[in-house]
Order: C-alpha cells, then structure tokens, then sequence
C-alpha cells in the first residue's frame, strides 16, 4: 500500500469537503501537483462543479480523475448518522477509494468526526493498532512539535498511549525529518506520582522499552509551546483541549496586536515600518503551513484539512499526506508498533501496575 | 470568619515564600496597606530579615505584626513530606493564624502542592463542599474570565463539577463583579454525547438545576479565551494542562513579537513609533494584574502567588484575598452550595445516569 506500480502515488480528494469547496480542493490539488510530479487525483464530487474547475489547471491535465456524485457530509452532520446513511457522500466515495487500492491516501476538509467514525469503519486499523489517534504538529519556540491523540480517544488506557509515542515519533520523524524525537508524556506535573493512573503506567512502561526516540517523562501544558519535545503524547480529550486552547490564545494574542497597531496614528505609523519584519512572522506562524492533521494507525493514509483553509493549505494538507505514502510511514508504522508490542508483553507485571501516590492529607 | 470586630481585616502572609521573598512579600503587602487601609498584615518568617524590610515602610506602621520562624518550603518540596515535618514552616504557621482565628486570609507566593495539601489539612472544607479548587482570571479577548479547578483535583465525580461551578459563578461575582456569570463546562464539542460521562452527567445537573449564573451548555478550549463565557469549570488536570498551555502559548507569541522589533533596523523604528500603543498592551495583558489563584471551597480564604511576582503582583494577590473576605465570600458560597446540594438531591435519577453516548462505528 504504498506507491502502485506506475510510480505515482493516488489521492483521493473529497471535492465537497470544507467551507469553500470543491474551489480550494481543486486549486489546492493543482498547486500540489507542481511541487509533487507524481501525484494522481481522484476528485470524488460533484462532476459539474469539479470538471469546469479541473479544466482550468493545465498542471492536473491527465493526472485527475472525478468519481461522481452528489450528496455529501454536512458540517453539523453527525458522526453515527453520517455511518449509517451516508455511504453515497464524497468523503465516504474518497475513503473507499483508498480501502479498494484505487487510491494510496484520502484527504478531507469536511466534518472531523464524520471522517474519522467513516475511515475507521472502512480502512480498519493496522495491525497491532488497537485505537487510531489524530496527529498534528505546529509551531513552537524552537521549531515544530508532534501532538496526539487530539480527539479520536476521549479515554486510554496506558497501551494506547505507548502506541502514541511510537506513532508520534514516527511521524516526527517522516513529516519533520527528526532523527531521535524527544517524547514527552503530557501531565500536570513533573512528579513520579501525578496525574492519573494510566499515564503513571504508560510512563513506567516507556521508561523501560527501548524504543526508538527518546522518552523524557512527563511534561506540562507549556511544553507545548517552548520546544522541549518532538513529541507530545496524551489522551485525546485533553489533547483537544490543550489543541483548541492554544489556538484561541494564538487568535487573541494576533487579534490584540492588530487592534494595537491601529490605536493610534503612530502606532500605525509603527506598522509601516515594522510592515516587513511582521510579514515573516506572520508566515511562521501560518496556519496553512501547520494544515493536515493524520488519522494514524489505518490501514490507509487519511488527512484531515481544515474546513477554513485556502488552496495553500489545501495544498500542504496533500503534501502531508504524499509523504506518509512515499516513505512508507504505515509500513514502518505497523512494523514498529508490533515490535514494540512483543518487547511489551515480555516486561515484568510490576511495570504495568501503577506505584502508588503519595497521597497528601 | 469574615471582618473582625474593630473593622479591619487581618491577612496573614508566608514571607518566605516566592523566588524573592520576604522582600516582594513586604514591599506588596506596603503597596496594598495603601490601597486598603483596613489592612492589618500578620507577616509569617524570619524576623531578622523582615522587621528591617517592614521598618522601610510608613504605610506598614503599625498594621504589621511578626511571627518569627526561621523554617521554610522549598519550591521542590513534596506536599506530603511538608505535610508530616513541615509544622514550622513559614507557610504552615501562616496557615495556622487563619485557623486560630488570628487572620481571615492567607496568601503565599510559595510551593502550590504544599500549600494545597496543608491548607487542606489545617482548614478543612467548608460545610457541604466535598472537594475544594484552585480558581483564577484571565484576560480574554473580551473581558476576564475565570477557570477552574486548575490542579487540585485530578479527577472529578460530576458532583464536585457542579459545586464548582456555583463557586466559580460567586468568584466571577465577587472579584470581577459580573451579575449573572455565563458558565460553560469544558468538553471536546458542542455535541451532547461528547466527552467523558462525569461531565455528561454534570452538565444534566447544571440543566436541571436552577443556579444563580446562567449555564450555557459546554464550551471548547477555544472559549477560554474568546470570552464566550465568564467561568469554565473543567476537572483538575484538563484545568491545569489548559491555563499552562495558554500561557505556554502567550509566551511563545509574546517572545516572537521581542524577535520580530529586533529582527531589522526598519522593525525597530517601527517599535519606537508603536511602543506608546504597545505599553497599553503591556498592561492590559500585565501578568501582574492576573496574579492570585484562589484555593477555594476551605474555611478561609487561602490565596496563591505566582512564585515569580514582584511587589506590585504580590499586592494584587493580597487584593483578591481582601476583596473575598470583605465581600464574605465564604458565608455566602456554603449557602449557595448547601442550597444547590438540596435541590440536586430532590433531582430525578434519570439525571443522574448518563445518557448512552451515540457510539460511531
């Protein structure tokens, strides 16, 4: 399942998907298509809205195929409906491609729940995967960090999250090119007796695996951000949390600066000069470049975009998803996670129960 | 347990407490005699080095009053170690003055674990309340908004939810003065069958149940900061992991921000133009102004310094210990507590069984 015999490699696109489609699905596909020679398409839409699109983009001229049809997932749609009666939509048509071995990898801009109750209907889990996780990364003070789960798993046990940590720096080490990711295991504290029990267990556990990367124990919620680790591992309830917290910080803080700068005639006189200096910042921290969240640990690459980008982020979505397919990431995914599984099963039971906490009053 | 008989209220201080204590403890509690006269400070440490620090100040002059102790936490120390010989303490005798009467507050600037699990020990909880809560304000893009519990419970029945939020909605009044606070309950989705089934569950009760404050239902992690509401109530570690993720992130901004004015000749000309409009920013988002998380639902009001203030941070966290206890705080929040605990408990069980969540897939 990685790339098929021609040398190119297929993605399945859901044209429907996100608030401006099919538009920046197919720009955002044209725009990939440049920086990616080898990429094939399947648009999977509605064919009178994707064709006159298509035909615009000489780049997607005999690499784009369209599988037509014309309902699809809404964004408040939800996730147990969506399963049971929306097997003719784009994105579920999308994924099929993908579990048919028509296409190599799907991406997606629409409903995240609908995407993720759908992929892992279809594509299953990869062996020795028992719980598929949502994987991103984003800027931090010293450059990019892995995060996950960020929603797939409200709860884990502490194998869930030693799956993560291997997934985690995996993908570190596909998407950002980290040789020895640091892990880090997300806590409320640095101490060998806080947080909950599963995390206690998975961090014991951790510890005493020799995995490739390196596990450096707990972190807090500002770790997120300063660049201490590669990889943050936790539970998805709080990962989409910490996820979502981050991201409306990062709003108020720009939505604070832009009411500065206009305050005051100086101010914006300030801005003038300072206009080019802001311009790099502000693509640092472009949310486009941080587009393409991984469902991990299918049977298929999945990508999720999201539903507010443009076709730049459309396109680095794509990108994202053509380089767990050309290097392999699933295989070398199923493999480590297997190995990891059997060093597991072989440590003592005194690792896998949790120390007992040091209980205060 | 509120103002004593002649009028004054009396706020005994851990002077060892915080990375430069007993200097900013003394010097904050001179700023805050200023700004509340009715202040009387009962300063707990070693005499030798605050009776000099106090003879500086005119505005002290006799409203301060000195327990000597020449023991002290240390940042590192474990709660429960402190718990069992740390009874000489600077903090735990601070604590004490609270307990015997001789204070209505404590603040300290010193070891959050250790001061959690003493004034715990010492205060006990207030009638009714099972699980007391660290609560806090922060700046949104609007307002203030308040959160809690921010570390003292790592796990939560969706009673101790409901408890927090009366207690965050009579905080949200009394040190922000808000009418009628909008309550949110932290989740991953707007969805009813989303997250964990305490919060499930106690999102039922806060429905059923009608509470001074107006609950609106769940909030993401992105309402912490858009100020969709005045209190997030969330269980301890996902409260904890979501303030340090903020301020991990408001750091990170802040320091690209730094980088961006040096990074060209142009940048700092504009800086020199913008900087009158960026020391409005400053302040508005002045850490300073936010400090004073409150260890809530004790019999006493116990009030927690970030470690790192100066003076005019430590005052403001004598500010918020003043305000609870002038405000009667306490008597107020057991009645409203106790009153809620009555009608959650003539609530019909089916709302307090969680609804069977839609399972996907």
């Amino acid at each position: 399942m990685s790339t098929n015999s021609s040398g190119s490699i297929r993605i399945a696109l859901d044209a429907m998907g996100g608030d401006d489609a099919p538009r920046i699905v197919v720009n955002g596909a044209a725009i990939a298509q440049v920086r990616y020679p080898q990429a094939e398409f399947i648009f999977v839409g509605d064919e009178t809205k994707i064709q006159p699109l298509v035909d615009k983009h000489k780049s997607l001229k005999g690499r784009a195929k369209i599988v037509h049809t014309t309902e699809r997932v809404l964004p408040d749609d939800k996730p147990g409906v969506v399963l049971r009666s929306g097997r003719q939509t784009s994105m579920r048509l999308a994924i099929n491609q993908v579990h048919e071995g028509a296409a190599e990898a799907i991406v997606s801009a629409g409903n995240t729940g609908a995407l993720m109750a759908m992929a892992k209907f279809v594509l299953k889990t990869l062996p020795g995967i028992d719980r598929p996780a949502i994987v991103t990364f984003f800027p931090t003070l010293k450059g990019e960090t892995v995060m996950l789960d960020l929603g797939a798993n409200t709860e884990c046990a502490p194998e869930n999250l030693v799956d993560f940590a291997v997934m985690g720096a995996l993908f570190a080490n596909t998407v950002l090119g980290i040789e020895n990711p640091r892990i880090g295991l997300l806590n409320v504290g640095s101490e060998e007796t806080k947080g909950h029990e599963e995390i206690r267990i998975a961090a014991q556990e951790l510890r005493a695996l020799e995995l490739p990367g390196n596990f450096i124990g707990y972190v807090e919620g500002d770790d997120i951000t300063n660049g201490s680790v590669d990889v943050v591992v936790t539970d998805g309830f709080t990962g989409n949390v910490a996820l979502k917290t981050a991201e409306g910080t990062a709003k108020m803080y720009t939505e604070f600066l832009k009411r500065t700068f206009k305050s005051s005639w100086l101010a914006r006189v300030g801005y003038i000069f300072a206009n080019h200096a802001f311009k790099k910042l502000r693509k640092r921290l472009d949310p486009r470049t941080y587009n393409g969240a991984m469902l991990i640990g299918l049977r298929g690459v999945c990508v999720k975009s999201h539903g507010g980008t443009d076709a730049i982020g459309f396109a680095n979505a794509i990108g994202v998803a053509y380089d767990l397919v050309k290097y392999k990431f699933n295989d070398k995914m199923s493999q480590r996670v297997q190995l990891m599984h059997e060093k597991l099963s072989a440590l003592p039971p005194e690792i896998k129960t949790a120390a007992e906490p040091v209980v205060a009053a």
